[in-house]
């Protein structure tokens, strides 16, 4: 006997990245930051924890979309903020798509997307990305009953971008909102912030948990035209974000100086990343993440992903049906990336 | 035009207390504990802030559950953790209820589960409560498309209790589960936590806003068989519990000499609550939770929540169509207390 919704039993559940809570990696394997966070962050946190944490949190996390939106250029209802970007996609989804409509989302990218089409009862449509990580004018057609689209951007694991006067034509001609994830977008040269105001179909989120090295906190947001944001907090729990990480992401945001310096680090690492790679035989696509993506034409790769966690060394091993397998590495400090490069120059 | 489903553009949106986020009010209005968690929470929240919080936090709260196990004597996969207990309460609707089918409550009792309904596109049912705060047979029954049941025990706003009993002998007629949401159960004589066991129907849903004083910390679990579990983990966003929370919130199960002690004050609080507004000539019913709910036969209620705001004195007023309104009023301080009723005594 189930009590679960068909859907639901039908389904295997979303597998995040491995997660040890013990021992000692080097974790290269879910694009967390190797940097600690400004220590604003810690100063904001310990503030808050000491004057107690008996009342409720601000629904609304008013003081993070004030700042917000000065840094972003927008104004504070043109953001609602989430429980980690994840939240965000959630209540999207459950605003947007219902049982049996469709979302549409590239392959390969974030199988998450899938997951929650699922719990909605929806299907999803998967449109492939070409050969050089570009999208075809079939992702902005309409389609029967879909009614939310979502573009990681830059993507994952491949770290493309779409360039934003493309994903303005997409959504332009799309009969629904297009979501923007932009979980990686402060390690790209550019974004597609600007485009909300020009199309209200476009939606653009972004996640604290890579660039201001917040995985731990959960903390996102999404950015879109406040007639958006007005039917998305209808969906959201009342108190999705805690007292804590509403202090701690306002003390994070408004530190861009950290931010700019933790950027340079991470990209000046990521080059390194990329020339050891190609240098060890590697297909390695530029990236705009903070992760590269690596295939090898001679040799299979899962095995090489086996042995580096052999030697504690943890890196992404991604297989994706019809289009192939690779690597996903992400940026740490140099020193763990050249741990990591020459442990594969061993065994490759 | 508008993107959103039609059952999301047609609710309104469910409203949460207010949370006056300046000013010194004393504040009776939402529950909250008028005393600071265990210090051993602030402790743990340091501890885990400087460790730095750049990696992910253990999707299953891992920690939490050990312990909580231990303390609840369940085993840890009889335990979800979740964004606060209103995030429980989402995954089981998500999880169990989709569109078109009927989620059953009791009358008057907490609005946010129709709002959890309408996001699914189920209906919801509401069964009233008898004039003496007990459920009758028909809570029990079964209904077309009924898939599940959701029983604030203790309910608000009466604080009363349906004896767990009754709880059992209603899941096991019931055709689907049963949530009995415990957000108030420390402050109860008795709770339903045993019942777990013996009815795979029967989950049981704890927060730490109120009984634990971390309101703002956003944390709550649900404790159910491990077959249960599993199918709402499927559903939950992959790491809906933040690192500090997890700390935090691990840190305050683990003080129950601090969670006895806080009960005693409330407790004794709530008995000078009760006598003093029936001293006034409010009908006041006995409570189990940490309010009291207030009806007068004399004059109208709503006028007194207004004069008490503009006294800073923030109480709920609330009004159940068929039902008749009341104020709602929360165990805070004697001191509070005393200057409610004081001010009350003026104006009644």
């Amino acid at each position: 006997m189930t009590y679960f919704r068909s859907n639901i039993d039908a389904m295997a559940g979303y597998v995040p990245g491995e997660q040890p809570q013990g021992g000692q990696f080097i974790k290269l394997n879910t694009n967390e930051n190797p940097y600690p966070a400004s220590p604003a962050v810690r100063q904001a946190i310990e503030e808050t924890s000491r004057r107690g944490l008996q009342k409720y949190p601000d629904p609304m996390a008013g003081e993070f979309r004030r700042r917000a939106a000065e840094i972003f250029g927008v104004q504070p209802d043109w953001i609602l903020c989430g429980n980690g970007s994840d939240d965000v996609l959630t209540i999207a989804t459950r605003a947007f798509v219902g049982q049996g409509h469709l979302l549409r989302l590239p392959y390969p990218s974030y199988v998450l997307y899938k997951t929650l089409a699922r719990i909605q009862g929806a299907r999803s449509q998967e449109i492939p990305f070409r050969a050089d990580w570009s999208l075809g004018e079939e992702f902005g057609a309409s389609g029967d009953d879909l009614r939310l689209v979502l573009l990681p951007n830059p993507n994952s694991p491949s770290g493309t971008l779409v360039p934003p006067e493309q994903v303005l034509e997409l959504a332009q001609r799309l009969p629904c909102p297009l979501l923007v994830d932009e979980a990686y977008v402060d390690f790209a040269d550019t974004n597609c912030l600007e485009l909300v105001a020009r199309c209200e179909k476009i939606l653009v989120s972004r996640s604290l948990s890579k660039s201001y090295a917040l995985a731990g906190l959960r903390f996102g947001f999404v950015v879109a035209q406040p007639q958006i944001i007005a039917g998305l907090t209808k969906v959201k729990d009342s108190y999705n974000c805690d007292a804590l990480s509403i202090a701690a992401a306002t003390a994070a945001v408004d530190d861009q100086k950290w931010l700019a310096e933790n950027r340079s680090k991470i990209l000046a690492t990521r080059r390194r990343l990329v020339a050891g790679m190609r240098e060890l035989g590697f297909t390695t696509v530029d990236s705009q993440a903070n992760f590269t993506w690596n295939t090898h034409s001679g040799q299979p790769v899962r095995p090489l992903y086996e042995r580096l966690k052999q030697d504690r060394i943890l890196v992404r091993y991604m297989d994706y049906p019809g289009w192939g397998d690779g690597l996903r590495i992400s940026v740490g400090t140099d020193q763990q990336i050249d741990a990591c490069l020459e442990r594969l120059g061993a065994i490759v």
